[in-house]
Formats: structure tokens, C-alpha cells, sequence
């Protein structure tokens, strides 16, 4: 599938070729995923994106494996299969064990569930819950 | 809102009204939330919900706040706002400083972001994503 | 809330009202419920919506009561409480007890949660499943 | 795709195992699909997810046609392909006739629209809807 | 995949295959794609869905090729990899260049960022902004 | 609602004040809307997604109309309430008309069925629609 081809490093323009570069150096690896080699059509656009990725997911207040879990479980409530395999992916580089997978998708199946419930059921929010 | 009234203890029914009484003193509270009154309604499905929900949330290779914050990613994806809030409220009541629910934030905005660019696209799963 | 104010009978264009009758007609009562009141900014959209409404939950293969459950499934995965509302109190016009409420509830919670962990683990579709 | 190997028999924990062979007996066939087969590393929450599935779906005030019919739904509206592929099996398995999936597909079309058009107009409920 | 077998011309209903002529008449193409030729086990769905699809769709306030790109948000949004393949080849069909499509991609990342980011933080609607 | 408070200007941090007075700036109003009241508690996150949100909307390729409705499009898909109502109160304020607003709605809820339709039936994408 694809509404875009992916680009190879020649097929692509100099200021995507850039971020490639950038990708690789970051992750200490050759290899540059689907994802950028389709977003390449707009160098731009992919510039905008990996520098913001960057900042966003670098350790902070919360540690990079708490980042890409909560990743996952965006991706996972929003159907986006490809983003599931690349966050879990990374999750999986940056530590997480089997076990700390499982509870990820108890906690997100979990989530769901309630979600559904709450929803179904047309709960209104409590006093108690607003700032 | 609601498709079903809250129940108050009153109300409820036996099996119910021991639910209410776990959930006070599993968090040491009187409040029992809008939630738990409307699922009342229904004994069964509430206990099956509240014995699971405890089980999941309990401390284990994740640490219970991770897991609050994994539940607001998937509440925003779904859009449930009332899931949003109690999950928010119980994040800040174990701990979540507002420095890491900004980054809790900007992973989410961040992952929403890019699950709309790949399927957008319609990136294929790289093979060295598969496990 | 709303992005046009509801009209009422007299703010309705002909054609609009037209709708506006037929619908108090189908349904013997005289109350006319505020989506329609909003839809009656564009009397062509409002009358192809009706029109095709009726035709889908007449009585078919499947009863009107189904079809109200039906559709009030797929309004808590999308997270329309409005249409959560409205057709969980058409399904109880229809005769749904509150033990067929509840049942409804724990089905769509079971179905969130394992769309969650079949996306989370990426699960690919069993040739078996294919038609 | 799967973010996990699919596990055998072969190399699934004997409680994994234990489910398995639940699964058959329940089902009265020898296959097991393959969101078992993935859930089966998480020995734990494949228990709890089972054991609560099979209550959930057992004939009750709803006819397990219905249910099935209902998690369809459910599962279209999450855009879980999976899911659609499993049930959809599943309902014709129960009986579900092509007429029926075909005013299945319609009032979930049908929802999904007027799903769409309240949110775009953003009706607020109506008093006549809460309970 | 596929829940329904897809339907040749000689395997369809009389009803079905006047339905593939008129798309064939109406694109000036004899390709009919596959949503289509699975639509057309219910020959009476397929119609509804062809007539009304070919009236919104229309020139009308709205150019044909902003229509295109609407269908494409919507259909990102709610993950329908089949839909956004389907109507990025119609938008560029009908003219969509290659900076037209980065920015709708743009465009589409940033709203589903910013519906995060509401949704998150739980902001309620301005006054100003209702009808 | 609301899991944060909104700030009001002399609450803010100056780097946040300073997003309040740029946004006044470039709309020509004193008046600054909810969510960057909200989104105030993190000057950081508030300054990327103001800087960024500026590029995207600007006049390009596509209209600023054109990407408002967009906008709306992809919210309304995305149930946030908050979002379709800046949106549609921007695109008016752009010389969205009546007339177009109502054809916006017909096409998101004729993507919102086929997007249903299409997951329903597991239709796989055609060759012809790949890049």
C-alpha cells in the first residue's frame, strides 16, 4: 500500500536526504523506516515533523520508555497499525520486557473497556474531577 | 447527561452498595464517582469491572501514575472526556507533577500527529518492525 | 453548544417543516428533537438523511429494536453522546429492559477491549476468517 | 504484521496452554485463531480475557447472534479489521444470513453518518433523552 | 481480506450490474473498484450508497476536488486505509498536485495534534464560538 | 470542565503572555479563545504549537477556507466537540457560507458511512489505487 512511493536516498531531494542523515546519525543506525522514505515527498513537512519528534520524545520529566508507551497507546486507541509496530519497536530498543508489554496492553484494554462503558452510559463529568 | 439515573446507596442494590463500600476503602475516600453510580445499574458487569480494573492498576513492572497516564493517552484518542478527567484527577492524586502532564501532552499531540501523516500516507510496517 | 441555532417551525423553510411533519407523523408525538432542529439549515440534506433513516430501520431481516442497539454501539465507539442518547432512548421506547441495557454495555466494553489488544498486538487476520 | 510471534502449542506456558484447550472445547473445533495465539504470552490476561468473554457472550436477555452482531459493530467503528473478520465469522457461524449482514452493514453506515452530522453541528441532547 | 467475496460482472444481480455500468458511464473508465463488487451482495445497499454518493459529490458549492480532500480527512481520521487510498487516487484524478497533497497532509496532522490537545486538557467551548 | 484552569493574562508566565499577544496580533482581536487559556500552563508546548499552527494555516496551495474545512473534517471524525466549533466559527469568519457549510457536512457523513461500509466489508485496496 501506499498513496505516496517511498524514496530512496537518490530519489529524494537534497533537504529530505538532510533529515535521512539526521535519522541515522540520531539512532546510531543505517536504516531509515517507511514512514520518513513516504514523508520525503515534502521535505518541509518532514523537516517540521522529525525536528518537533525529537524534542518531544528526548528524556525529560518522563523517561523515554514511558514516552513510547504512551505513544503506543494513542496509536493503539486510534487503529494505526503501522505506528503500533514502530513505537513497540522502539519501546522494545529502549527496554521494555514482555512483561511490562503485557501490562501496557492490560492498562490500554482496560482504557477501552471504560471508555466504552462511560460512554455508553453518558456519565457527566464530577465536580470533583475539574481544575 | 445520562442514559441511566446515579444511584445513591439508597438505591443501590446489595451487591452494588458493596462495591461503593470497596471502592472507599480501597482509596480511602468517601467519594464514590459518577462512574461507579451509574454502572450500578448493572451489579454484575460493575463487579466484574471494578475486581479487573484493581487488578490492572495495581503496582507491578509498571508503576501505578505510568499506568494512569497510559489510561489519559487512550481516554484522549477515544475522545471520552469524562475518562480524560478521572484519569487526570488520579494521575495528580499519585503524584503527576504539571511538568510531566505537559509532556504527557506533547506525546499525545505528537502521536496523534503522526498516526494522521501515516495513515495519510499509507506507510506499509517495515519488516524490522514485525516481530 | 452548536455550530447553527436549532429553528423552530416558523424559522423552517417549507420544505423543512415538511421533514418536521413527517417525522411526528412516523413517530406519534409532536416533539421534534434538536438534531433534526439544527439538520433544517439545509432542507436537501435533512430530507435525504430522514428519507434514508426510514427505509434503514424499518423492520427487515433484522428487528427495529436490534437496529437501535446496533446503532448505538457504533455511537459509543465514536463517541457521539448525542446519538448515544437519542438511540438508547428509542431503544427503550422499543422495549429494551435494563437488563438487555446492560448486556449491550458489557458487550460493547468487551469489543473495545479486545480491538485494543488485537491492534496492540497487531494481530493479522486468520485466513480461516476470510470469505 | 503482530508485534509478538504468534506461539504454538509447542511454546505456549501450559496455562496458555489450558486456554487453548478451553478455547476448543468451547468452540468444538481444534483451530485456535491467531489472537489467541498472540495473547497466549501474557499467560495472565489471557485467562482474565477469555474467562470474561465467554461470560459476555453466552446466551442471556440478548441472543448470542446479536451480541455477535453488536461486537461487529463495535469493532467497525474502531476500525479494527481483525475484529470485523473474527465476529463477521463468528455471527455466520450463529446464523446470521446474508440479508441480515447486509441491513447489519446499513445501519452501521447509517449510524456512522448521523454520528458525523451531529458532531458537525454539534446538536447539544435534548432533556427529552436523559434518563 | 474481505468479510464478502468480491462479485464479477457475471456473478452479480441484474440490480448490481446496472450499477457497475453506471459508474463505468459516470468515470469513463471500465475499472469498477472493489468496494463496489463487495458492496453488490446487497444490490439495494449499493444503490442508496451510488445515488447519494453521486449527488454529495457533485460540483456544487464546494469544487469537486476540495470535496475529495474532505472525504480523505475524514476517512485518515477514522484509520480507513481502504478510503484514503481510494479518494487520494480520485483528488489526483481530479487535479490534486503534490504540494496540494503535503499541505492537506499538514493540515490533517495538525488538527489531530490540536484535537489531542483539547481533548487532554478538557477545554470547554468558548461562547463566542457558538451559533 | 477542564483538567487544567484557564489562565487569564495576568496569571500566565511572560512567555506565555507573549504567545496571548501574538495571537491578538495576527487575528486583529483582543479576544484569545479557550484552549490557549489551557494550553498556557505550558509555555512550551503553547509556543510549538502556535509557531507551527501559524505555517500551517497560512495561505499556500490550498486556501485558507479550504483548510479550515479541513480542519472541521477531521475533528468531526474525531468527536472533538471544542475543535468543530473553532473550526466552523473560523471557516465563517473566512466567508464560509450556508450553502457550503452544508455541503462540508454531506460529504463528511457520506465518508463517515463509506469509511463503515468499506471496514465492514474488509475490502482490500486495489492495485490501481497504489502509488
Amino acid at each position: 500500500m501506499g498513496t505516496v512511493p517511498l524514496l530512496s536516498d537518490d530519489e529524494a531531494a537534497p533537504e529530505a536526504r538532510a533529515v535521512f542523515d539526521e535519522i541515522r546519525a540520531t539512532r546510531g543506525t543505517d536504516y531509515v523506516n517507511n514512514f520518513w522514505r513516504a514523508l520525503a515527498h515534502d521535505p518541509a513537512l518532514m523537516r517540521a515533523t522529525w525536528d518537533r519528534l525529537k524534542i518531544v520524545m528526548e528524556p525529560g520529566e518522563l523517561d523515554p520508555l514511558v514516552k513510547e508507551m504512551i505513544y503506543v497507546a494513542v496509536s493503539t486507541a486510534n487503529g494505526c497499525s503501522y505506528c503500533v509496530h514502530s513505537h513497540t519497536s522502539a519501546a522494545k530498543a529502549k527496554g521494555m520486557t514482555p512483561e511490562q508489554h503485557g501490562e501496557l496492553l492490560a492498562v490500554i484494554g482496560m482504557a477501552m473497556q471504560t471508555n466504552g462503558l462511560v460512554t455508553g452510559l453518558g456519565v457527566e463529568v464530577d465536580e470533583a474531577f475539574q481544575a
